[in-house]
C-alpha cells in the first residue's frame, strides 16, 4: 500500500509527525497531500485550502470557536473531523484515580503523623466485588468501566437508552429513567453525563440519602449534575463516604466554601485534562484516523457542520 | 457432578459458604466432609482430625505459627494449603492507588484551598505511554500489570530469571542481574520483590539518580528494598516525583520522621491489606480451591511442610 501524503500544520512536534508516519501517513506538503491534520486553534488556518485536501483533523474536542469562522462554509467539500473523544482516557484515569484514593482512604493516611496502623486500616475499602454505577457511558465512561473491570468491581452502567453496554465488569445497564433504583443498591457512582436540564442535580439529597457511609460520589463531569449544598451536608454528616470533584457547582469554587476545608472531598480544579496530556491523546487520535483515511475507512469525530457540532 | 462435602470452621461466615457451594462443594459436618476450610488461627484447631479429611485449607499467607504447632505433624496424609497468593489483588490495588495518585499529583491537589488550575494542572502526569517497571513478578507484581495494561502503560516486568512474564501491557521482562539498565529509561517504579539480602537497598542513591524529576517510586514488599536515607535526600531535592510508601524502614516509621512531613511521600502504615479485606480475599481463595479440588486438580498454595513453607 502507498503511504498517504498527510500535511502537518502549523506546529510539527515530533509525536504527531511519528503518529502520521506510524499509522500509515508520508508527510507531505499542503499541495501535495491528501489531508491536513491541524495542530492548533482557529488563528493562522489558510484562508483557502488547496483542492486536494480531502480531509482536515482539527485539535479540540469542541469546537464551537471553528464555527465562528468562515473554514466549513470555505471548504464545503473536505471532511473535517474534531478530536472529540480524544480526552477521554485522560478524564477517565483522573476519575479511577480520585476513587481508589478515596476508598482507599488516602487523605486521612496523608494526614496522618504517626504509624496508626490499627486506627487508618479500618477505613481502607476497596473496589474489588464493589458495585459502581457509571452515569453515562459516553466516551470516559467507557474507558473508565475498562478500568474497573481488572480491578474486580461491578459496574452499573447507566445510559440513555439502556441498550446494554458490552463491556467485561458490567453486571447491568440501566436506561437514565432508571437511576432512581441505583442509589440504595451501588457502592459508589461516577458522575460522566452530559450537563442537561434533565441531569441537572441528578445527585441530590433525596439520592444521597439512600447511599452508604463508605459510598464515594465522583464528578468529572459538569459541576451542575451535583447539588452541592446536598453534597456538603452529606459530607458534614459523614452519611457518605467522600466525594471526588473534578467539577464542581459554583466553578470556580470560591475561596471558603466548605468543600475546600472537608476532609472527605477531594477537589481538583477541573484539570483531569491537563494541557502537557492533551498532545500526546491529540497524537494517538491523529495515529487512528490517519489509519482508517489510508485504508478508506470512515473516520471517528466527524464534524457534522450543518447541525453545528 | 456430585457436591463435594466440605467442612467450614471454626467460624461460619456467609461469604465463605457461599464461596464453597458456589464452587462445587456443599457445607458438611467435620465427619462427613472430604475437606476443612478453616478460617482461624491454630488456636481451637481440632487435635485428631477424622480420616475422611483429605484436604485442610488455612486462612494465612505466612504460615509460620503453624510451624509451632504439632499439627502438621498428626495428619502426614492430609494435604495443606495456605492462602498464599489470596491478598496479592488488595496489595496491587493499593499501590495503583499510590502511583495514580502521585503521578496525577493529588497531594498538592489536596492541600489547595483555592482553585488554582494552571498551577497544579502543569504537574499531573499520566500512567498512559509511561514506562512503569515492575519489580517482582510474583503475586502481586503480576495482578498490579493487570491494572496498568488498559491504563495504557508500557510495563518492564523484572523477576529473577527473566523468563518473559506474558501479559497484556509487559513490553519487556529483564532477570533481576539486568537491573541496573531500568533506572535511566523507566518513568516509575513499584517495588514487589521479596527481601532477601540480594535485595537490599535495591533502591538507593545511584538508582535514584537516574530517575527523572516525574518518577514515583512505590514500595509496597519490604522497607529494607529501599535506603530510606538516599529516598529522603532525592525527595527533599526534588530529583524524583515523589515517593508511594507501604512500608518503611525503619518499621514503624517513628514519629517525627521526615518522610511524615515531605509533601511528595505518601506513606500508609503498611496496610495494604487490612482485616476487613481479607475475609472477602480468602473467600475468593477458597473458591478457586473448592472448585479444583471437586474437579479432582492440583489445588492452589500448597504447603510443603517438609520444606516449611
Amino acid at each position: 500500500m502507498t503511504a498517504t501524503p498527510i500535511a502537518l500544520a502549523p506546529n510539527h512536534t515530533q509525536l504527531l509527525e511519528e503518529a502520521i508516519t506510524g499509522a500509515g501517513g508520508v508527510l507531505a506538503d499542503l499541495d501535495d497531500a491528501r489531508a491536513l491534520i491541524w495542530d492548533s486553534g482557529p488563528a493562522g488556518f489558510p484562508e483557502q485550502l488547496p483542492e486536494n485536501i480531502e480531509w482536515v483533523q482539527l485539535f479540540s474536542a469542541g469546537i464551537e470557536e471553528w464555527f465562528d469562522t468562515p473554514v466549513f462554509d470555505r471548504h464545503p467539500n473536505i471532511l473535517f473531523t474534531s478530536a472529540a473523544g480524544a480526552f477521554a482516557r485522560t478524564v477517565a484515569e483522573h476519575s479511577l484515580m480520585l476513587l481508589l484514593a478515596g476508598v482507599r482512604a488516602l487523605p486521612e493516611h496523608l494526614a496522618a503523623r504517626s504509624w496508626r496502623t490499627k486506627e487508618l486500616a479500618r477505613n481502607i475499602g476497596t473496589l474489588r466485588n464493589a458495585t459502581v454505577t457509571v452515569v453515562g457511558a459516553g466516551g470516559i465512561g467507557r474507558e473508565l468501566i475498562t478500568l474497573l473491570a481488572p480491578l474486580g468491581s461491578r459496574v452499573i452502567a447507566v445510559n440513555r437508552s439502556g441498550a446494554p453496554v458490552d463491556l467485561p465488569g458490567v453486571v447491568e445497564t440501566l436506561p437514565a429513567q432508571r437511576l432512581p433504583e441505583v442509589w440504595s443498591r451501588t457502592d459508589h457512582v461516577v458522575i460522566a453525563a452530559p450537563a442537561t436540564p434533565g441531569t441537572r442535580h441528578l445527585v441530590g439529597k433525596a439520592e444521597l440519602a439512600q447511599l452508604e457511609p463508605h459510598s464515594w460520589v465522583i464528578n468529572i463531569a459538569r459541576g451542575s449534575l451535583v447539588d452541592t449544598d446536598a453534597l456538603v451536608d452529606a459530607l458534614r454528616a459523614g452519611t457518605i463516604g467522600g466525594a471526588g470533584l473534578d467539577v464542581t457547582d459554583p466553578e470556580p469554587l470560591p475561596d471558603g466554601h466548605p468543600l475546600w476545608d472537608l476532609p472527605n472531598a477531594l477537589v481538583t480544579p477541573h484539570d483531569s485534562n491537563p494541557p502537557q496530556l492533551r498532545t500526546v491523546a491529540f497524537a494517538e487520535h491523529v495515529a487512528e484516523n490517519v489509519s482508517r483515511f489510508a485504508q478508506g475507512r470512515e473516520l471517528i469525530a466527524r464534524v457534522d457542520v450543518a447541525a453545528g457540532y
